[in-house]
């Protein structure tokens, strides 16, 4: 018995959440299993991360960072050193205290991220100044034990890498941190098309065990935000929790100063609810396993099928090209592959191949081109063009749209009840109006925006002196 | 303080064990943690295994494969569903019994192999003959709980691909067994340089739950064998476990046919053991993270960095190429990259720029050439590809010259007494011949090779008719 090819969406406008379940398991890029709050990362989800991978590592590289790989354990006694470090991870770990049938003297947590680790390596690597920096990055799973979970958005585990550096000075050490983070900004704007909000953390919402987080926020269809990716300063605070020093040129001790800082599968979970629409995903040409889809047209005809596998090797030297030459109807493959959010559909049947030509159709606007063979190559390059920076505008437009200005408490309050999005909006700097905030709202501070607007004096919670601007908004 | 160049290696010959202890740290492939058995895989060691997994990869794909990604978690009913499995590696796995502060209702063991979480998945994915074969493999992580482990070899946490895939029939699923050990054998054979024995585990030494398994397996430098890689053809065993069943042409239901096989860290542990000497590691050009080392010799000579500099830029559009600028002294730099088995040295100093021209060492031999600098990419291009060849034809000559034809028991003791090596002798087929062997020499059998020779009509053991001609080793 063969499945009907039904793939019902629920609109997105109506239940967002909803949505998006059904767009990641019916564009086939996650499934579920027996493993509570951890998701089977299908092959076209893991062709799609693969793409982001391969772009974020060759800059990972190009910064003149190297891969290493560190254990999945951790002794408890190691993630105990650093105090601040231990008390954010602890209530999310998974513990191993059994190995075969033998109790194990001390239990084992699995990595929810590897500071520690490097610590410990570091401490025995690096004696002198010579030694210095040490930009180490590692491709990684990571744990973190959580209650509710979503697949690529929060799950129990996730795959993302986790670079690690040590410095020789708190300058040098802050310089990494804003370069990794522009590194992810440059991935999520020119690679998944997301543009982004580059910031600093507020001291609640900063990262356990550093000085200072930065983070690239990134809003959502439905208005809330998501944090994409972030980069952490520790200072020397690691270095001094684990010892790790280095002789400089004067020939004293010195402590290095460290950074971290991670991007995960989580940002497949934003570039779906950024682009995607009713009828499925929309993948930026850059990062998609397939940017061209080839759907032979009354296939049963002579010289067709042929005619498009021809096409399909001949397009292969350029792009990235799939072909669907099943037995299922053209309109369920249409439905298919808008789905699956591929760029663009190339549809060539017997009068297209009379008049020399092919049909192409892009994902994004529905817009149907006719296009002769001769130019075919010039214009898939041109139309992948437009399609990337097209996505990437009308997210920023969208974005732009859902960022209001607010003054006072009051409207503050009331656009959040009616809209979702953005606040921009100034702050005292005390964490009371924070807490205040998200407890009467629901809503985050996302950060400090390195971008700065004087909008007004004063603290819109408390009404004091305001020390800076922050992005609010409800978030994933 | 700086650290001096002081790097004293075993001899080989004099504690092989402990060679291979000091090369690998040495080397700066690997480091120890306080995570007992588990390895920190440095940056060198991890651009060598990223090389290694770049070439399989590729393979793995041509050859018509899908990357996805599983849980690390399995539940244990989950891998308790088929027999053999469970009762082959429950020894050996971790559990996790705690998640954050609470006690879990059912333990997750650490994937030791995914196949239970591939059958889970299959069984919701597989319906028809259309859906077959389903071609899947998966980069990760697994754990198995190690008494005693060395770097690479046998480590509790180590890095694999492992495929699994699914057919409609016994002898499709048997062809995807063979197909992929033959892939592995390329990998061991054209880029690793490790000639290999392709042949089928007896019925003790296969794996837990597979109807067959295949291997390849290597001889090191001390004459002791090592499993390189293995492919496995399930049957029905784990479908009818698992209930996955599809649909046939005539509308009747069978249980799929399936496959499993893995590649792991282990193989760095055969090319070092393989090709290493007394002076460290020897890489096989095809995976060396550094084929060409550049050398400038009195650098601090007006021209020579720039020029070596020049150099460098020029040849790293063909080759993978370093340069030592550091205030070493050569001759410390030399023993450096001899010790990581750079496969070229280029050393230039003023005199060779006067004359238009460099020096080359190889890694392999010692050979120095004087090379002019019109000539330089083509005849690294020629040293690179004859330096690949070269390893692999010495490690092949070595292995013959370490294998012997045993036809009675006391030579066949006699000579595992008086050497290492393989011995090829005839055995009839009992288990209890095996275990025979084993108990009283330590050696186990590597394989019934697909090569098959007529030694003799006896068996080597019992001196009952022979079966089959049988390579034996003792082995890592």
């Amino acid at each position: 018995m063969e499945k009907k090819f039904v793939k019902e969406v629920t609109a997105m406008d109506e239940d967002f959440a909803q949505w998006y379940t059904d767009i990641v398991t019916k564009a086939d890029l996650v499934d579920y299993s027996s493993v509570r709050g951890s998701m089977i990362i299908r092959p076209y989800g893991y062709a799609l991360w693969e793409n982001i991978k391969g772009a974020l590592d060759r800059r990972i590289k190009e910064t003149g960072h190297e891969n290493v790989y560190m254990p999945l354990f951790i002794p408890e006694s190691l993630l105990q050193r650093e105090k601040d470090h231990i008390e954010g991870f602890a209530p999310e770990v998974a513990w191993v205290t059994h190995g075969g049938t033998e109790k194990l003297e001390e239990r084992l947590c699995v990595r929810p991220t590897s500071e520690v680790l490097f610590c410990e390596h570091y401490k025995k690597i690096i004696h002198s100044f010579r030694d210095l920096p040490k930009l180490y990055n590692q491709w990684s799973n990571v744990v973190r034990w959580e209650k509710t979970t979503r697949p690529f958005l929060r799950t129990l585990e996730f795959l993302w890498q986790e670079g690690h550096t040590a410095h020789a000075t708190d300058e040098d050490a802050l310089e990494e941190t804003v370069k990794m983070l522009n590194v992810y900004g440059e991935i999520a704007e020119n690679y998944l098309a997301i543009p982004v909000i580059k910031g600093q953390k507020t001291e609640k919402e900063k990262f356990a065990g550093a000085k200072l987080t930065y983070t690239i926020e990134s809003l959502m269809h439905d208005g809330k935000a998501l944090q994409t990716a972030t980069s952490h300063h520790f200072g020397d605070g690691f270095a001094k929790a684990f010892g790790i020093q280095y002789t400089d040129q004067n020939g004293e001790l010195q402590y290095v100063h460290q950074t971290s800082w991670g991007f995960t599968t989580r940002v497949i979970g934003a570039m779906i609810m950024v682009h995607g629409d009713d009828r499925g995903l929309i993948i930026p040409p850059k990062v998609a396993p397939t940017e061209v889809m080839i759907i032979p047209v009354a296939q049963h005809k002579e010289g067709v099928l042929d005619h498009a596998y021809e096409l399909k090797e001949k397009l292969s030297n350029t792009f990235r090209v799939g072909i669907d030459a099943s037995d299922k109807k053209p309109g369920w493959k249409y439905n298919e592959y808008e789905m699956k959010g591929v760029p663009l559909r190339l549809e060539v049947g017997p009068k297209d191949i009379e008049k020399n030509q092919v049909v192409l159709v892009r994902r994004d606007t529905g817009e149907k081109l006719f296009v002769p063979n001769e130019e075919l190559e010039v214009k898939i390059t041109t139309l992948l063009e437009e399609i990337q920076q097209s996505l990437y505008d009308n997210a920023k437009k969208k974005m732009e749209a859902k960022t209001h200005v607010e003054k006072d408490y009051d409207s503050f309050k009331k656009t959040f009840k009616e809209n979702q999005g953005f606040v921009k909006a100034m702050w005292c700097g005390d964490q009371a109006c924070e807490e205040k905030i998200k407890e009467e709202t629901g809503v985050t501070s996302r950060c400090i925006p390195f971008e700065q607007e004087n909008l007004d004096e004063n603290c819109v919670c408390c009404g004091r002196k305001a020390k800076h601007m922050v992005y609010w908004a409800k978030a994933y």
